[in-house]
């Protein structure tokens, strides 16, 4: 009865198929322990059973193939840490609001993904000069509202990503092997991609010369930039650059004095080159100190400033990140239907007594 | 791994001291598990001991004494159904925003909690013509940000309230012993009134011929009207009535045809006569059916409405009780600067494809 220790749990969004966030602002930059890891799911978990562990390679491929768990833990292994984000994460900001599930900013998470590379499998598959895309399918299947039929969850990556030596098929998150909810046996890992891309409980992987048209990939994770025709969509890919404020939390009662601001901040292009912080509404900006553990081109970044604040009063705080690329987060985010990429500059409100 | 159920976490608002929501809208409606119950704490969890099992009754009373757990579980039983509700629950609704800890829909909770009657030991200590309020002292103590010294969580209610027999000194919930986190060994419970008047950890109570004035009573819990002075400013004390949305889930999207929405209803005064709910933004209202489970006088009721639904667009679903008083929640909350008893009706935003 008394042993019980204070700790946070993941935010519930949606029990049916489970979908829940990870408590962002109480948990270690460093990396995100597999229970407190968001959990996103289109349909009820997959039953496990022997077929499970089996993975198919067909399509545009010299030697179509049949895979074994055991099999593809014996290969070279690829370890990465990488960032997944979902492409809804902080959807709740958007404004005017969209629908969907309201997630806030704990739909990105980052840990030590452990596997084979993509592109060693597809060699030994042998890829005929045809292949153009990728599929890859998982065992998560079910119906779906807007249209007749059962769908598996199925998503392509174009050939020259899945060649990508760090774009792996893991099985193992931070040193051990994959729990059910996030994928095992194997799952697809796509660094820099919005994490729809990293397709759990792998099942098939489908070389194609023509690009896929499942609805996860023509209808979903579309950016419809018009909220009410379908006119100048495009996909989701590429994750924005983006920041996020971990600490102080959202309408914080402060002292005067000395108080570490920190968060973090990613990108799917290049590496974060810098986070500004503002404390004036946008107006004057100052440098963050950045940390990366562990260091790898698909990690997130950690910063921090120590902020010495001396006078009462509310104040806006904003974090701004900046990319190798240029891509600096916009003030306000690009609003489309679907509410997809959210990446304003983060900000926190907090007064000072 | 695969015998994991999906299931709802507390929301995590604060670790140190634990602060955290209950996930209103993946409960039964009937009664919160312990587990899920929200937690509210102003200082860490006090550490327990032997004296943890003995309360003292002193002040106003013709004969002081200390009592042992066990006599006061051997005392004639009171068992009852209340809903206990944050005074800062909905804080994070306000518009403007205010600080503190952002509640949203879950700082309330119920179960039924046994006990002894309040009065029952008061009248075995013999109250005297001049009591006039009695104090309650939890053993959680620690400093405040805004004045120096060490404070106990200490509150106190009029006489009259302390007499009424269903205001308890409980020692179960649901059938079980309290746990720590909720006041073990014994903690107190007032019917009607916001929960900081509930104290747990219960060491003294203290009968006193005049108002109390703890910084817990003066400083805290109260209306501030007006955001820069301290004029006009009034105690939190009885619940407004109050109604939350349970489902749909604020920002649904949802097919044509038959919805099941449903909520829960609740009143410091009297008790809950009607719910309404709207479906056009307030023009026009349906009354919604109205349950009780269990029934006592103190408990919250449960709602519901079969709403059919056969037009696509957007929708803004409005709920809206009132009790037996003829208090009716006003469409907006009646802002004050802590961000206490927030009652506007509840909304939630729902599209129909």
């Amino acid at each position: 009865m008394f042993d019980e220790s204070v700790r946070p749990y993941l935010i519930t969004r949606k029990l049916s198929p489970e979908n829940q966030e990870t408590p962002f602002h109480f948990t270690n930059l460093a990396s995100i322990p597999e229970e407190l890891l968001y959990r996103r799911n289109h349909f009820a978990y997959p039953p496990i059973h022997q077929e499970s562990f089996r993975i198919s390679i067909l399509g545009e491929v010299a030697r179509p193939r049949t895979l074994d768990y055991d099999f593809i833990r014996s290969l070279p292994p690829r370890t990465v840490a990488v960032v997944l984000e979902c492409a809804g994460n902080k959807r709740s900001f958007f404004k005017p609001k969209t629908f969907g599930e309201q997630w806030e900013r704990g739909a990105v998470g980052q840990g030590i993904w452990k596997g084979v590379s993509l592109s060693y499998l597809l060699q030994l598959a042998g890829i005929k000069p045809s292949a153009q895309e990728v599929v890859v399918e998982g065992w998560d299947a079910g119906s779906r509202d807007d249209m007749p039929g059962i769908f598996s969850y199925a998503r392509s990556i174009p050939i020259q990503k899945a060649m990508q030596s760090d774009t792996i098929l893991a099985y193992e998150f931070n040193g051990r092997p994959l729990t059910w909810r996030h994928g095992f046996p194997v799952r697809l890992i796509v660094p820099h991609w919005y994490a729809m891309a990293s397709v759990k409980w792998v099942r098939k992987i489908i070389v194609t010369e023509f690009p896929f048209q499942g609805p996860f990939q023509t209808v979903d994770y579309q950016i419809y930039p018009d909220k009410a025709n379908e006119q100048a969509k495009y996909p989701v890919t590429i994750m924005n650059v983006n920041s996020s404020i971990q600490r102080p939390l959202d309408r914080s009662i402060m002292r005067k004095g000395k108080h570490y601001i920190q968060g973090i901040a990613w990108t799917g292009l290049g590496e974060v080159r810098q986070v500004e912080l503002s404390f004036d509404g946008g107006d004057t900006w100052v440098t963050a100190r950045i940390g990366r553990t562990p260091v790898q081109p698909a990690s997130w970044v950690h910063w921090g400033y120590e902020w010495d604040v001396n006078r009462a009063g509310e104040y806006l705080i904003i974090s701004r990140a900046g990319d190798t690329y240029g891509r600096v987060q916009p003030m306000t985010a690009h609003w489309n239907r679907k509410g997809y990429s959210y990446n304003a500059a983060d900000q926190v409100n907090v007064t000072v007594e």
